[in-house]
């Protein structure tokens, strides 16, 4: 683990670091946020952050505004990068698979299986290293936004006991249903749906024993919100399954960055909640 | 006035125009932030922003989390670009001289001269076209970043009665004795250093009649605070004119957009207080 960048932010500290990555073979670059309190020395749950399409480890923590909420409730905030990249690495030159468009899945199919392999990398080889280099309690949330949040939403699902809170911002809910994840698994995992439906929220709300604090904020101006989103499914899912949901429809909010800064610290306070003590 | 973004942000609206400037000759890109109230129609006050070295309208506006308090406060933001642009325009490859670079002066060498009018540009034709556009009262604030922190300070104390507060965060003080400013103004205003104080707030401040709230905020890790930044010169060029200064010194903090965010809720707090009523 190497430093590259160590920022003073609201008290704490925003560094952003590297490492070469056993799951995906590439090096693979993290933004971590310090509140005030873990620069203390003093041991803080940890909240991991999922980025969407195009995002690097940089957009979150530049753009999204968390930090000062993280500094005032006690939170460290873990950002990864979004897929393996580098010359070596498998890319598509669309902007919806490849560098940039990991998804969050472990990929099965040729080119992709040998490096996208990012559900080993943030469910097991993140906390990991998060664990041993920061001072850490075993609580922790994972939120992201939109591929990110389908990324939030089925790593939550996929592995009970791993977390204690989840919630997302305008995420692909039911992505085995829509363009963007149609593409993407059938790239990754192939043509099988029914494998596909193993990385979608909706299908794995049904059958989930675990029940998790979730929050969903999605814009009513998003422009992915009746193609690619469809929350709808989510609520509907959450309903028949009886998962207790807080979708909040926000009226006039987009798909940017604009949309997290303004709730990101509603997200913040939801985590801190569940992760405190 | 051709608007190019709009998002929802903090209740209020994130909006990019861009519009052909009669000071520049160029198209100018301008973000406005408009809080709830403005958006509902009530009269609000102004505060200016003039970013820094390589910026755009771009990078306060995404990167400042300044919304959520001009929101709170019932302050209009306005951001422009840091110079003019584009194919006609003269540039240098440098970082620190031409597009991103204009200082916040009007030119007068060539080839510079004819598309650098950055003062008459901020001071007059800027401050026109917002009041034409939204539901502005006549109370306006300036502030800014390093270059722009420059741009600030000489522009308030150049112009008098133009604004009712000022503030700058790592503000080049005094550019007639630093690297940055001297390659700025020979290249912009020529060698003679009679001329370059008149655009020096070091120098300004001896001068001024005029006594507006000003608050400077430095932070202590700046990779530029020894050679480029010098806010001791203007402690003490205020202390000698009797201007009343808030100088904050952060220590730990850097030169980022990070710095900014920590603090830019204490400048708007500033700038309210000045400006309302």
């Amino acid at each position: 683990m190497l430093r590259i960048e160590n920022h003073a932010s609201f008290g704490g500290r925003q560094e952003v670091w590297k490492h070469t990555s056993t799951s995906t073979g590439t090096e693979m670059k993290i933004g971590v946020y310090l509140p005030p309190a873990a620069v203390a020395g003093q041991k803080c749950p940890v909240l991991y952050w999922l980025s969407g399409l195009t995002c690097t480890e940089q957009n979150f923590i530049t753009k999204g505004g968390a930090q000062q909420y993280a500094a005032e409730h006690g939170l460290i905030l873990v950002a990864p990068d979004t897929s393996p990249r580098g010359e070596g690495v498998a890319n598509d030159p669309a902007y919806d698979l490849g560098q940039g468009a990991g998804f969050y899945l472990n990929a099965t199919q040729a080119p992709w299986a040998s490096h996208f392999r990012m559900e080993d990398y943030v469910v097991d080889e993140l906390p990991k290293l998060i664990e041993q280099h920061f001072p850490v309690t075993d609580a922790r949330g994972i939120s992201g936004h939109s591929m990110g949040g389908h990324g939030a939403l089925t790593l939550a699902l996929r592995h009970p006991g791993r977390y204690r809170s989840v919630s997302a911002f305008s995420p692909i809910v039911a992505p085995a249903s829509v363009p963007w994840g149609q593409k993407a698994f059938a790239a990754y995992l192939g043509d099988d749906p029914v494998v596909w439906r193993e990385h979608d929220a909706v299908h794995l709300i049904a059958k989930s024993q675990e029940r998790l604090p979730m929050l969903v904020d999605q814009g009513g101006a998003d422009e992915f919100l009746a193609d690619q989103l469809k929350p709808e499914l989510l609520r509907t899912a959450c309903e028949k399954a009886g998962y207790s949901l807080t979708l909040n429809l926000r009226p006039g909010y987009d798909h940017s960055y604009y949309f997290i800064a303004s709730f990101i610290g509603e997200h913040i306070a939801h985590h801190a909640r569940a992760l405190a003590g």
